[in-house]
């Protein structure tokens, strides 16, 4: 082989439309102290690795046998955790809510079909739209903030929305809530206003639902007589299980129909049914990590304005800090001390995810040290 | 919600070309003999049980990570299995060879864009096809065979495959070897003239591989100079691991890259990597299995011609077994007798998995007493 890869993969049979493109992902460096993929900083409490062993030796032995394609015993305890009468025959779950996602739009989007989401906003929307074959339009919004330094200038309004699915008619639409990598939780009228406004599919993805301050509505309280709704969560954050990839989605029983006709059978092995059934059944354990996290969010959020810098009001366990001179700069000094943190390509901004006290003192720190090479502007 | 699921599902914004469909999978049933989804029959060997666990322990700590998105280890360890001088990257891996060839054909089929396979071959490659948005064409088998009978009536032969890639100019053609549901393996000259004969790509599917008849060489023998070629395994067959979900594939580091393209990141969990490194590391005592299955396999073949049937020569785990005068009361006839096989559409035709020699002879037994009421036509 001595032609580069690059070469050859010009040559080969490849989709036009994914010529010329760069695979998705946050850079994988060995760094002191890594705030840049939203993981959850705490390690797997030893009663849940305990849980999760005993669990995973009750199926290792039968691996020769492929996994309930149906995988029961794990929609029951996703809707005992979630709770608002949820039942089994709602639930559904993949590797990751990017395979839940993925799966949704192969059966309610797809080649023909427009897709809508309003932008800064998790990037594998998009590309997922893209990569099954249907059309992204990218909605807008704080239309008519006039401040680019205002904080608030993410958030999304019932008549901005409601505008926007008027004009696209999207199959399918997205809210995020809390919104990454804004990280602003949605006023549930725009989530009503939005379903009332599309006779598509309208997606609510709340990955850091568990994250939002005191008095945050889920969008789960609303699928009762909403049949187009999906809520979308993972355990990948607030449960502390990236590494396990459990994705999972609440919705009328016929969405979850829908999503058997495209899904790949088995497609969740005993091994993910087995832990991530464990870890529910600990989900109180797990959960203790929340409300620490909450808490070095907050106070990055009051220590970022004590520098004088614009964070975005947080209900996830990062936040978008807005008012750099340079970011891609700053970002680059954190790193050279150790701390990376997520540049998300919006001028002014960068998002840090946060972290356990002593990552977040270190965090603010290095955050302190580079401000002083180069300042706020006025 | 009193109305039915299905009518909901009806009113849905549903892709038109799902509407009607049914979910791939074969039944569920809980019988005493399963002999339907050629899962290996053999549980996990506890040395084998033990090293996955202890697997499982070093990762379970850190599942609050993201996995390596990239799996470094687990390719180094599959392209170490495989041989053939091969390297890590020219390996890729997913949940399941399932996904192995979704990923594939969303990189190199979807919209636009025709999928040549020839039946009866392994469903998933035309529901996969269909799924990714591209058009499956139906290729035939055994043309000119005049005998329905003719256990080798679904050979596959070179003239008839370049002359249906002539035909069809598919962007990816599917060879299946050893084929499933027929079981038998394919003449590499087939693969080598079907490569010739397309500019698109090649995959074949060897998720048997294992079990072939001695001498049968594998496509990973024509990988050199061939970029357009992808040769497809899985560990849930000769390996015992159905239930952990692993498929992969080896071809030109290109295709790899292509496919990175498409994947959703981190889609292989920590504990899938680790499960499937742990079994790696045992292959040896895993594929210890496979003689023995081959022996059940070969006394099928044996057993069924005296009882004047017509078993396909096989390569696989299972045995294609025709002659039958009405195949759909033969296996309601075993069912009953506590043995599920598989009925794959093909009339006259039965699939049965070669299990331990226990099951086996419980099948045999139950097909003679079955025939005593269904004769074989003579």
């Amino acid at each position: 082989m001595n032609e580069s890869r690059s070469d050859v993969l010009a040559r080969l049979p490849l989709r036009e439309d994914l010529r010329g493109r760069t695979p998705y992902g946050a850079p994988q460096l060995e760094v002191p102290v890594r705030l840049n993929t939203n993981e959850n900083s705490y390690d797997v409490p030893g009663e849940v690795v305990a849980a999760i062993l005993d669990a995973v030796r009750q199926q290792a032995r039968q691996l020769n046998r492929y996994p309930d394609r149906e995988f029961t015993g794990l929609r029951e305890d996703l809707a005992n955790y979630l709770g608002h009468d949820l039942e089994a025959d709602q639930i559904w779950a993949a590797n990751g809510s990017n395979e839940v996602i993925q799966q949704l739009l192969q059966a309610f989007a797809g080649h023909g079909r427009t897709v809508l989401g309003f932008t800064p906003t998790y990037s594998m929307h998009s590309i997922i739209t893209v990569g099954t074959g249907a059309t992204w339009v990218d909605g807008k919004r704080g239309l008519g903030t006039e401040n680019a330094d205002d904080p608030n200038q993410f958030d999304l309004h019932v008549e901005q929305t409601v505008a926007q699915i008027e004009q696209h008619r999207p199959d399918v639409t997205f809210l995020c809530s809390p919104n990454n990598p804004t990280g602003t939780a949605l006023d549930l009228e725009v989530v009503k206003a939005a379903y009332e406004a599309t006779d598509g599919l309208l997606i609510v993805d709340e990955a850091y639902a568990e994250f939002a301050r005191p008095g945050t509505p889920s969008a789960l309280t609303l699928l009762p007589g909403r049949e187009r709704l999906v809520v979308s969560r993972t355990m990948s954050k607030a449960f502390a299980l990236a590494g396990a990839r459990l994705g999972y989605s609440a919705a009328h029983p016929a969405v979850q129909d829908a999503i058997r006709l495209v899904r790949l059978p088995y497609h969740l092995s005993s091994l993910t049914q087995a832990a991530a059934q464990a870890a529910l059944w600990h989900s109180d354990v797990l959960l203790d990590t929340v409300e620490a996290i909450k808490a070095e969010r907050d106070r990055i959020v009051t220590s970022a304005q004590e520098l004088g810098l614009k964070p975005a009001p947080s209900d996830a366990n990062f936040v978008l800090i807005g008012g750099f001179a340079d970011e891609k700069a700053l970002w680059r000094s954190l790193l050279s001390r150790g701390v990376l943190i997520r540049d998300n390509g919006l001028p002014g901004f960068l998002r840090v995810t946060a972290g356990t006290p002593g990552e977040t003192t270190t965090f603010l720190d290095a955050l302190a040290d580079s401000l002083l090479d180069a300042p706020v502007p006025a």
